[in-house]
């Protein structure tokens, strides 16, 4: 087998389905994943129906651009079904009935109390020259054929049998192959802008030698992705990874709040558990989210005593004692609102701290001197209780995101005993 | 030009983040989605990176099997954007240099302020023989280039810039070669699986001449995608979605919340509006969730009151008086809380209606009587309290969607004041 760095690696997605608007394809970002673990990169992605005549050119095309392929779909029993027929007429070899193969896809329909449908018989035949993988969650098998030329993988389209079959024995076979250890670290941002990221970190891009830096924001967070290709050893990826993750800390500080693939609430979550403390929030313009997120993190009950969603002005009256001549004075997106919020959250539920939110998040309901956007968080602790205002750009379900993920942003920084080191906001 | 039915046509996205495992391409499913609007089919997509060699192999594939090309991203002004110079080199044709595209783009960063780097002069060339599109929300003009054999249409990646380019200048020009008038429909379903409403519709699927039929499946929804072609006018089409819509109406009944892209909160919320009724709930294992997705249609201020997330004991019984005798001999999951629950908050915010919910979301708390996934439901109204017991499949968050999706459901159908038709649960 000579796969290496220079191979060209290709993806085919059989199925008309992934031809119409509804279907987005993401078998392909988990084998891309998984492949990058191997320190193989992909260089064409195809996506095909069902039909012959269209599939026999994506997999002609595809023979002769790309080393390793690996198609998924196609393989089920139906007339519809044509990966296996067509690759074996692109390679000119004939179909061979495997009797063991029968018995086991006989074996599955026999456990379930079922009778083997006629069609199902076409799943038995594989490609002259080619080994085969049992699927234990459906009937296709997987099939590995090296021609040669070309080692071709065929696939399950359906993602919990994909990839159980990739796991268990496709990702074994390319491993030894592979000439490259792989490692990568996520690191998670809040706080910052991604043009503030980048400004923060742009020198070191050039000396962070074989590893590539990924930079993605999503509204209220950063992240970076690490990925380290080393010749020698695990250890030597780990220790790459290391280095330049050492040169962003001193960067970025606690800005990042994750290196391990955690949310932000299961962070704010182990922080609460872990200092036995216990929470509460009052929420206007997020309506929910707030306390949504936080309950989304298993085990959440420990911490998360109770929240409020006070949209009317009478709701923040009745349920948090909110002074009516304060809402008449200030209006209910203002920040004494706001701190009389956090306050009663905590104090109503004796919890240890009060996280509160109040804003606008349109479209509708802004004005010149409170724009749509406009959002106060604040934070009750036994120290008392802080305000920011905030202004974030963005669509209704944006603006909640983002306030919810400064309010849990906050009390991360709280908890974490560390000043705010740089932060854009008013406050 | 020959644009037809039969002609090919595929699209190329390029961009070596879309070979990664982060991105997810989309631009291809609205070009998907508007092509067959204009009952045009696509047969081929190919996602490749940005260099050169692979680039230009694509681009050969596409130019030899598919007659009309989209070609999105790879436009803008660095080195790495080569998708306008590689296509020049496939065709051997050359770059022309506009005075009045480079002005156009000179405007642009003047109406900022800014200076216009060096490096975006090469966005001022365009392949000989093509015309160009100016980019109201970017510096990357469009190109269209027909060369007889092929039609050639290159787009900017970004969405907001490709998608009103498309909307001005594409469709229109390849309306006039549309051989179809093409009609949809979306029938949301709630309250049905998706084996039971293939039941009831399976039979209507012969009879729906030149009506495509997509079901897809989540939990808590099922949609009905309906795609009509007609040969001779938009009404023939219309019609052809209508009489199908109308045998599958007569069939599933009122469990189709909606026929016009509405999601179940906006159904629900203009349904209250209409009537002139107000809202408020109760929550436990949806920890929000609820509130949230009432709150994330735009204007729910004007009927939704207020929300309580009440996930310890103590919480409900401080927050919504729920009796501790109560609690303590039917526990917290059970049918007498989630009545008492809905009830509370009902009479608490004064509102026409109260919605709890309470039960098990998991992954852990779960018991031989009281499993992960029982989930009570409960609507009060003028005329009592109904509440419903669930048992709901999937993970933490599906739990929690299925609840939300189940309390909205009960609201709808009792405003609709139309009985509910069929039920799997329990009562």
């Amino acid at each position: 087998m000579r796969l290496n760095r220079e191979s060209k690696i290709e993806i085919i997605a059989v199925g008309s389905e992934l031809l119409t608007p509804f279907f987005n394809e993401t078998n392909s970002l988990y084998l891309t994943q998984r492949l990058n673990d191997l320190g193989l990169e992909v260089s064409f992605k195809t996506l095909v129906g069902d039909e012959r005549e269209n599939l026999l050119k994506a997999i002609r095309v595809a023979l002769s651009r790309s080393y390793l392929i690996i198609a998924t779909g196609g393989l089920g029993p139906t007339e519809d079904d044509k990966t296996r027929e067509t690759l074996a007429e692109a390679l000119q070899r004939k179909l061979i009935f495997k009797e063991d193969l029968l018995k086991t896809i006989e074996r599955r329909f026999k456990r379930r109390r079922l009778e083997m449908p006629a069609v199902n018989k076409k799943q038995a035949y594989i490609i002259e020259g080619s080994e085969f993988f049992k699927n234990k969650n459906g009937t296709a098998p997987g099939l590995w054929l090296d021609t040669g030329n070309n080692v071709i993988v065929l696939l399950p389209g359906p993602p919990h049998e994909l990839k159980p079959m990739c796991e268990e024995s496709i990702w074994p076979r390319l491993e030894k192959f592979s000439r490259f250890y792989v490692s990568r670290k996520v690191l998670k941002i809040a706080g910052l802008t991604e043009s503030k990221v980048e400004t923060l970190i742009s020198d070191l891009y050039p000396k962070a030698i074989s590893v590539s830096i990924n930079t993605l924001a999503y509204p209220g967070q950063v992240e970076i992705h690490l990925t380290a290709h080393a010749l020698k050893s695990m250890k030597e990826a780990e220790g790459m990874i290391k280095k330049i993750e050492e040169q962003m800390l001193a960067r970025l500080g606690n800005n990042i709040f994750s290196t391990s693939g955690e949310e932000l609430e299961e962070v704010v979550g182990k922080l609460l558990r872990f200092k036995n403390k216990t929470l509460a929030v009052a929420e206007s313009c997020t309506g929910g989210l707030l306390s949504n997120r936080i309950t989304n993190v298993p085990g959440s009950a420990d911490y998360f005593l109770q929240g409020v969603v006070v949209y009317s002005n009478k709701a923040k009256i009745d349920s948090l004692d909110i002074s009516p001549a304060i809402l008449q004075k200030h209006g209910a997106v203002s920040l004494q609102v706001a701190e009389a919020m956090a306050e009663a959250a905590k104090k109503r539920a004796n919890a240890s701290y009060g996280l509160s939110i109040t804003g606008i998040a349109g479209p509708t309901g802004g004005s010149a001197q409170k724009p749509v956007g406009l959002v106060y968080v604040a934070l009750a602790t036994e120290k008392g209780t802080k305000v920011i205002k905030n202004i974030f750009p963005g669509n209704r379900k944006n603006v909640k995101f983002q306030s919810s993920q400064k309010a849990l942003d906050m009390l991360r920084r709280y908890l974490q005993k560390m000043p705010t080191v740089i932060n854009k906001t008013k406050e």
